[in-house]
């Protein structure tokens, strides 16, 4: 099976029951998750390049495609398939907001500076260069929306802008025109965390410290408050505070699962994101939260109001940056009403 | 001259110029600058320790002291007096609002974990005490004001609740009953970063990059956009952010002032810091700050409602926890009016 004649086929699951029960009756089946080639000319390089683009493409046969981009650290597993669980299972799913009885979902893993060779730079432009060149690739003329949250959603205003014709709605979660200067004096100092362990021999440590860091950034200071208000524990000769022990696990967990130059390219590409917004002419729903420290509802407010054809929406939660994963309910209703105007 | 008759002399700018003109029509000039070896308990030391304390005290000669302390990294040395520059010069001196025509200030360098010998942490009781053991040493009774900033309200909070009767009034800024547990989480970090310095051998690396996120935690959002909101700067093989530059300068010129290992003992004493607000008799104005951060309202609001006889004010400013130092005109009016009313 070629790229060029993939989209013709029906997304299936790739169990052996399938293939072994009903593979004469139905076309091939056709993997969920496929890599493509394609060539962009990344912002900050000199010349085009080949990359392998890894994807997710999964929902009914036949149906809209709709583009579901997160965080820096999701991937393309946007929902349950094959086993793996997807990372917005809450939303995306057969009877979801985001209905995969009458949609298919279509997500890739960011590129970092090493897909694009040499270490250069990775835009949110070269982002949506590739989602655009993947369109190409796999037959969709126009996406019927796109959704992204956090640097997802920076990625969505870049396709926007670069391709308006590509998407039919842009829905943008708590992911600006540019980066909050003060998010960016984080992110700079993770990274500075990050670059030290690289040069020091303690990667681990270093990438833990930095999540540590971007994990404080992500929840409202409402819950830190309501969750880590208790006395510390004196063990290893030292004070440990309950919110100390809480954000180091977090940190392990995610040096198993991360790698730091990655980190440092993609962490990097969020403070270069800076689009014009009066460019954005897709019709387009702006979401923001009320405690988002990160993505402030400031920014997020003056988007709205100098897009072309922005509605915004604000959700009062105690969940900062990190809503659109626990807000299930209320981001639902608005990704369902976005599609359902589409 | 022994310290018990030292209040009976006038506080001197000990220049050579005052010596010589004066020497022989005024009692002998008493340095601003001095010390005093004073007995604690440490709250988390089984025995008791006499620490060398090293204060300030300086204003009109008999006229009643105000207690003045800052943040962990202020010193002693609050107001201009023999060619040092202090950290609240526009507050303090004379015809300012602690007016040194009719007030003597007193302020201590903090105590840290190595002036209790045997590197045991340092509670804000600690300094409380040492404070309350100072007032004995130079035969204060009652000091008529404590004015705390930052981790300077915190001690004044524990002073209250220690030795109620030792300060006519509590003027906490910036400060409250307890750290809120996700700036625990900020200085958890900030000590991690040292300690991982500590044992790469990087101290100064890290002392100035645990500076930077402090810094981040001082100032208000707000004021962080709209000064760096700019375009980054390819240079040494890297974008550079205005915000990282910045950051870097302070971290840098923090380094060359302020000690590792003090940095850790006094970032968490702050953490450290718990007491039962309800304790607070004294009256007492609590200072808020709108866009600070690190010291939220509302638990400065909590505090000003549980103690027994609170005044809250909240000062609107974009200049966050740093606003004791920037917004002197209104602090320095409430200062003014605390002053007037013991």
């Amino acid at each position: 099976m070629t790229l060029a004649n993939a989209s013709s086929f029906a997304a299936f699951d790739t169990t052996v029951f399938a293939y072994e029960s009903a593979a004469f009756l139905q076309p091939i089946p056709r993997p969920a998750r496929s890599e493509a080639v394609v060539r962009i000319q990344p912002k900050y390089g000199s010349e085009a390049v080949k990359v392998t683009l890894r994807y997710f493409w999964h929902g009914a046969a036949d149906a809209p495609t709709v583009i579901v981009q997160g965080g820096i650290s999701a991937s393309r597993d946007v929902c349950s398939q094959g086993g793996n669980a997807g990372w917005w299972d809450d939303l995306v799913g057969n009877g979801k907001p985001l209905d995969l009885d009458c949609h298919r979902v279509l997500s890739i893993d960011w590129l970092a500076a090493s897909d694009l060779g040499g270490g250069i730079s990775v835009s949110s432009e070269d982002q949506a260069q590739a989602l655009v060149a993947l369109l190409d690739a796999l037959g969709i003329a126009q996406a019927k929306a796109y959704i992204g949250s956090s640097y997802g959603a920076m990625v969505g205003l870049a396709l926007a802008t670069l391709a308006p014709r590509r998407i039919g709605r842009l829905v943008a979660i708590s992911g600006a025109h540019r980066a909050h200067p003060l998010a960016t004096a984080l992110r700079a100092i993770q990274r500075e965390i990050v670059r030290g362990g690289i040069a020091s021999g303690d990667i681990a440590g270093a990438l833990g410290l930095a999540r540590q860091l971007a994990m404080t950034t992500y929840r409202g200071a409402e819950e830190f408050a309501e969750r880590f208000d208790a006395a510390p524990e004196f063990r290893d000769g030292r004070f440990h505070f309950p919110v100390e022990d809480y954000l180091g696990a977090a940190g392990r967990k995610f040096v198993a699962r991360f790698d730091a130059q990655r980190y440092l390219s993609l962490s990097e590409s969020i403070d270069l994101h800076r689009i014009d917004a009066t460019a954005v002419q897709v019709p387009c729903d702006v979401i923001a939260v009320s405690s988002d420290r990160l993505v402030p509802t400031t920014d997020l407010r003056e988007l709205a109001a100098v897009a072309a054809c922005a509605t915004y929406h604000e959700i009062d939660s105690i969940y900062g940056h990190d809503a659109f994963l626990k807000e299930t309910g209320r981001v639902g209703a608005l990704v369902a009403n976005a599609l359902s105007c589409c």
